[in-house]
């Protein structure tokens, strides 16, 4: 039996994630499981608590652009197809768990910076990550 | 290349530890990595303030022979062999990271409860173990 057998790897696509990728495609290789990938895009009026006056549609398109593009390139490297990325807007720990169960994971993998930076982006920390998850959480130890 | 080489797994002895070993030991095969494990024994000084007014050691004498012979009989189930059994006392967090450093780990394997039930025992949490952890830390959920 194999420990895992579906993989979700949550990245914000900066550098120190593809430590965090490796590991995981690492295990999804040793536990013969499918690694998918998630990034979630925190919009602004989130972040900031609804209160930017205003219109933010462009800007949003604009990231949007940039965050498929970084994505597809980042997915490539560790032979992730299409199918199995998801890129989504939200509440980063919101996402990823609702991600997770639809998907049907088993795992999730996040990044963990330590001490003085726990958070996995702007909003969530990787406590957020672990309290609700509906499945395994492993935190990579990035540094 | 293996993922986890040196896999030390902090249970605190009770039923629900048994789903978090079985998920360590599977990773273990897996990998191919060494199972540890460790147990760590809270004082009640160090639980409750170090203002308890009577003697306990008589009472910390029988916790502490309990323990071994729980332990011994817990890692035999996993076939864990006594040199990699590691029985401590002290703050529970901080035990677990001294033995993992200590040991060499790579993978730090805990029990998840979930939004009611972060703690893996009186006075630790989940969290704290992730924070100071210099490895990976695996949560294991427990239903």
């Amino acid at each position: 039996m194999n420990c895992y057998s579906r993989i979700l790897l949550a990245v914000d696509l900066t550098d120190s994630c593809k430590e965090v990728a490796q590991q995981a495609s690492c295990l999804a290789q040793q536990c013969e499981g499918q690694l998918h990938i998630v990034h979630v895009v925190e919009p602004q009026s989130l972040a900031y608590g609804d209160e930017v006056p205003i219109d933010l549609s462009s800007f949003h398109d604009a990231i949007n652009d940039q965050a498929v593009s970084y994505l597809r390139e980042f997915s490539k490297e560790f032979n992730i197809p299409e199918e199995r990325q998801y890129l989504v807007f939200g509440v980063i720990h919101h996402e990823i768990h609702r991600i997770a169960k639809e998907q049907n994971m088993d795992l999730i993998v996040v990044g963990s910076h330590g001490r003085h930076g726990l958070a996995i982006l702007f909003g969530s920390t990787l406590n957020d990550v672990i309290q609700a998850a509906h499945c395994d959480v492993l935190a990579v130890r990035v540094t």
